[in-house]
């Protein structure tokens, strides 16, 4: 690339030393849809409604974003109380707390480094050590006693964090030698941001849409084929369950997975975030590490594999305190050491997002005072959850020219939505995708905002939207009905 | 780089995908020595002691890291009621808070959306708007009234987030073209690392010691004129007060800075997260903001600035909660845009410690209830800093061969030690650099844990440690009566 001579003044004009020009290229070519223009404007729209601006709805509805509280989900008890007596650790003194909260957060602050320290200090770059084992023994338990060993688990600033660093870890070589990673389509953007970022190739493999967004390992082999062109393919991310997809792996699928990664000599990484959002009948979550496991030596000692979790997601929804974690299968010890130098350079995570990810993986135990409390808010925002999954499906799917796949886990809906011809003509003269003046419109008129299909990818000439789970029961059904005659009226005007 | 091929399996054994000869070599070139081999090295032989293993001491005096928590400090009482209120709303209804306390809460949850979200929820990318309106207002009143536009403030996961960022937009070009940084010499490795992963230069000018640390611009200049033969200059990061060097600039001196900048198209990196943090007696820490103000149109309306500040250092060390923030002047909009883009791939900083932010950049006001505790716990952590900082440099020159600069701000001292020429051999052998073997003999005779010198530069043929002031002033008494002894063997060991 040429850069120009930023020491040439412009005709007396002083120029910038940072321009479009100048910058990072790869950084231009970052795209995140999750945050894109749509929700800039929501929010703009959100201000002029508060400013009395008359609108045909009076409310905006986020749901663009998979962030349960600010849809009103309330938090889990339990955890609040833990990392509050952690921050302020004068509160163990309190009666207001029950005991058990107490006893957990007197063992964290002791699991930070003694008595006198606290979550004002900096923890251990890979998080602290004994949430490190507490979080070994959830997946020991999560996978029916396999072995987790607590120096292969990072703890992260969010699971963002983890796929980052892995990510950077994997990118190397230049031109056709560069590192190419398989990402699905639709995928979740931080993956083609990162990617870009590191000037590396995205090799795209498509989900089958007609078949509930399952994962054909043939396509994975066209993409592969198709990639090693450009790049050299060297990982391949699966995210189970879905995101924007929806969709729950099946065991079997898993293990394809697994044999077609060691076949082709590729890394996973598994963003396993959503392992706690499984609601349709006969689905289950399968980690990988589990059934990499359970394909026995020929694949268990030599897959590599990174695993990624979070406490954003689940029933805990704590998207605020950027919490979650990487367990790493295989990695060579002496890239072990690598990637922990490289997180050292943050220094930590924060540690009030490791007090709360302490909770997620040791929750209260039956006949603990917390237990019952702890039990029914969990069961509540999950079984909410299952019921708008179903919800979501059976109302798109009521809409003419609107069909969408059954949502069996995370928490969004990926509807295909039919564009009229003449709408696609007046996106085009707008300079607008048809999905997105299509959602744009949607939020103009609604006050819904949604993220266009294209912000994931999807199959040409096809149009899709992400739409979370997450409002209430009952601003979901009010936003059927909006969604219901917006989508009407929009394929009237353009037919 | 040639990348082996990893598709070819070794003589029937399965090869790894994830190899150090196949990782990012970027990765491999960083090294952050804040949290070193000697740093787990003193973990280790912490865990010895707690086994009950023998050693010439009783316990590891941490004085590698700038952690005032971890060294015993406590927390500002205020500061983390706010926070425990805001991570767990029904305190608000506990009689144990004053009622300061729980308007700040209110206040921030507020900031976050409406009564109904909370810490749980991200927060825009860029930081909570409330939150920025008030740094921006903090930064008002630091500066004598000089308007601060809360649109050119990033809230950060600690002041590293928005230092890498930053660096991460200014980085361009191949090859000469690339962009240069200038750093200083001694340096905080976060730049050194940060520009290893960007594959870009590092453009060393020294500080010099004679002159206390000071930052001469013909240095700068001869710095500048070396550097452009490998690469293009394009930013120059200042540290002021000096980490780890403890030098606190004067005005003049950064007049000076701001000029060269100007005349040598230079985008001003200013890392001023120890601005709280000036003891001695003539010295006042100046923002680069100011400034490039008062230097008028010619400066101020063209010189790119980037200003960094972070609630890990000052008076509250509040490392654990990640905080920070960056403010930008004179950006381009455009790039402005960019930088927006960029942070929301990672969706937010942490929400708690924005929320501990907004503490720091919004104190209890004279007549709150709050006041007279919070003012009195912050001078009594500055006024203990400062006594520390005098007496540690009184104490290193007091012992032959060791002498220190006086430690004007910041956290930390760095003396110079004479290693003796038998030293230097041994070291060699070992294949240590003299200051590494100096540090470790150091920390296995004493249990004191410093940095050597090498891992933040310094003149060839010197060599330092970095060691924080940050220890009880008792335990600092009796560290510097193990370290005078310690340095005498060492010297007549090697005699």
């Amino acid at each position: 690339m040429a850069i120009p001579n930023h020491k040439v003044s412009n005709g007396g004009v002083s120029q910038k030393v940072l321009t479009l020009e100048t910058m990072n290229s790869n950084i231009k070519k970052v795209e995140y849809a999750v945050r894109g223009p749509i929700v800039v404007r929501a929010g703009a729209i959100r201000k002029e409604l508060e400013q009395g601006v008359k609108k045909p709805f009076t409310e905006v509805i986020s749901a663009n974003i998979g962030d349960a509280h600010a849809m009103g989900q309330a938090p889990i008890t339990f955890l609040r109380q833990v990392v509050a007596l952690c921050v302020y650790p004068e509160l163990l003194k309190s009666t207001e707390f029950p005991d058990d909260a107490k006893q957990r957060a007197r063992r964290i602050l002791g699991g930070c480094g003694g008595g006198s320290i606290d979550t004002g200090a900096y923890s251990a770059s890979q998080g602290v050590e004994l949430i490190r084992n507490d979080v070994a023994n959830y997946i020991e338990h999560r996978d029916g006693g396999l072995k987790a060993d607590p120096n292969d688990i990072f703890l992260c600033t969010g699971a963002s964090d983890g796929v980052v660093a892995m990510l950077k870890l994997l990118v190397s070589g230049e031109g056709k030698n560069r590192t190419g990673a398989m990402i699905p389509i639709p995928q979740y953007p931080l993956y083609s941001a990162t990617l870009a970022e590191l000037n590396s190739t995205m090799v795209p493999y498509y989900l089958d849409e007609d078949n509930n967004w399952s994962l054909d390992t043939a396509e994975l082999q066209r993409a592969l084929d198709e990639g090693k062109g450009a790049c050299q393919p060297r990982v391949l991310c699966v995210i189970n369950p879905g995101n924007p997809t929806g969709q729950v792996l099946s065991r079997q699928n898993v293990e394809e997975i697994i044999k077609f990664a060691k076949k082709n000599n590729l890394f996973l990484m598994a963003d396993e975030v959503y392992q706690d959002n499984v609601y349709a009948e006969g689905c289950a979550f399968h980690s990988f590490k589990k059934v990499l496991h359970d394909l026995g030596p020929e694949y268990n000692t030599s897959v590599e594999l990174a695993s990624f979790h979070s406490i954003s997601k689940g029933y805990m929804g704590e998207c605020g305190f950027r919490g979650g974690y990487m367990e790493t299968v295989n990695l060579d010890p002496k890239v072990k050491e690598q990637l922990r130098k490289l997180v050292s350079c943050r220094l930590c995570p924060p540690v009030t997002g490791q007090a709360a990810l302490d909770i997620v993986v040791n929750p209260p135990k039956p006949g603990e005072p917390s237990y019952e409390q702890f039990t029914k808010e969990k069961n509540n925002v999950l079984g909410t959850l299952a019921e708008k999954a179903k919800l979501t499906a059976n109302m798109f799917n009521s809409i003419p020219g609107v069909s969408c796949n059954t949502v069996q886990g995370a928490m969004y809906s990926f509807p295909r939505i039919t564009i009229p011809d003449k709408a696609i003509e007046a996106a085009k003269a707008k300079g607008q995708t048809p999905d997105d003046f299509y959602a744009h419109q949607l939020l103009e008129e609604t006050g819904i905002c949604v993220v266009p299909g294209s912000g994931f990818g999807q199959r040409p000439g096809t149009y899709h939207f992400r739409m979370t789970i997450l409002p209430p029961t009952e601003k979901m059904k009010s936003l059927f009905v909006l969604f219901r005659d917006f989508h009407k009226r929009f394929t009237d005007q353009y037919t």
